[in-house]
């Protein structure tokens, strides 16, 4: 898998997060994310990171069908942009499969904050050149907690994990999902808040 | 159970939310919240405002694992004030049982924005007429999602669910829960971000 070919794809080459590592700890242990779940997401990495585009299909499945989320790829002429929808697409992938497979180290912090910059006025659009509206709002970043933890569940029961073990990635993925998208939302916040 | 029993569970007696109820409409519908999750909730409403209680007690003593987080029940004189933390823990259990017996109306929405107010400046403390930290970081809030939505599925097998209803509900209390914490970060959020 080679990072150059997703264009925009930047991570390593971001401005560090303003979000320290010990505070960035702090969250970890405030959900419990310890060495047993980052062990847990290893033994699915290949099992959520082979479905990683599926996945993600089906989150956009959810966008796709309702205006108001749609709304969102949509260019100045009204219709939706698919050269953007596509290279968001690609990155969201890519998302999916760090989440599995890479260390939740200085350059994963700092490219979280990247991630939750381009949903803001601050960034939206720029890494493509597009013209879509300059914002998605943090509820529906928060909202879509829901379908991306829980439609994970499935597809490891079908890859043949047993129930305990359904349990124990289920509870990594859905800790480390809660850690980005919490990562995510710290440029809507405002100041002292967070 | 008698809401006058628990001081400060203002509930029905608070300002109108500023999150429109087409919005919050909306942010169902981004989560897939349906009829069905309402009814699978009203299937574990006893086994869980049963539980509420020794729920509680399970994420508060996360929070008294670790001094960043258990900072936010501390007095003046550095020591946990325990008529607040006593006090905000009645309404603690109380959203559990709201979570699983209430519609999500007007009142409920209503309330959600004041339950988010009360982790801010604006009015932590106030209540309670307490004077600990005047702040609760939004990323502690979204982080309990982690421990808040997966600890009931245990609970759940216990109770003698099988297999397909404890996915049914835990999805159902996974959506509710994400629903209640999107409302309460409203006033965390810069305008025209949330």
């Amino acid at each position: 898998m080679l990072d150059t070919q997703i264009a925009g794809y930047d991570f390593g080459g971001v401005p560090p997060s303003p979000v320290t590592m010990e505070d960035f700890r702090r969250l970890e242990a405030a959900l419990e994310f310890t060495a047993r779940d980052r062990e847990a997401l290893r033994r699915s990495s290949e099992v959520i990171a082979s479905h990683a585009e599926e996945l993600v299909d089906g989150w956009r499945a959810i966008i796709g069908a309702h205006d108001f989320l749609s709304h969102w790829f949509v260019g100045p002429d009204g219709k939706p942009d698919d050269v953007y929808k596509a290279a968001v697409k690609k990155r969201f992938v890519r998302w999916v499969v760090d989440l599995v497979t890479r260390p939740f180290d200085q350059a994963w912090l700092d490219y979280q904050q990247e991630i939750g910059l381009r949903h803001t006025p601050a960034k939206k659009n720029k890494t493509d050149g597009a013209a879509t509206p300059t914002l998605v709002p943090l509820r529906y970043l928060q909202a879509f907690i829901a379908p991306v933890t829980l439609s994970v569940r499935p597809l490891l029961g079908r890859a043949g994990f047993n129930a305990e073990e359904v349990d124990l990635i289920h509870a990594a993925w859905t800790k480390a999902v809660i850690l980005s998208v919490t990562l995510w939302s710290a440029p809507y916040v405002r100041d002292g808040l967070w």
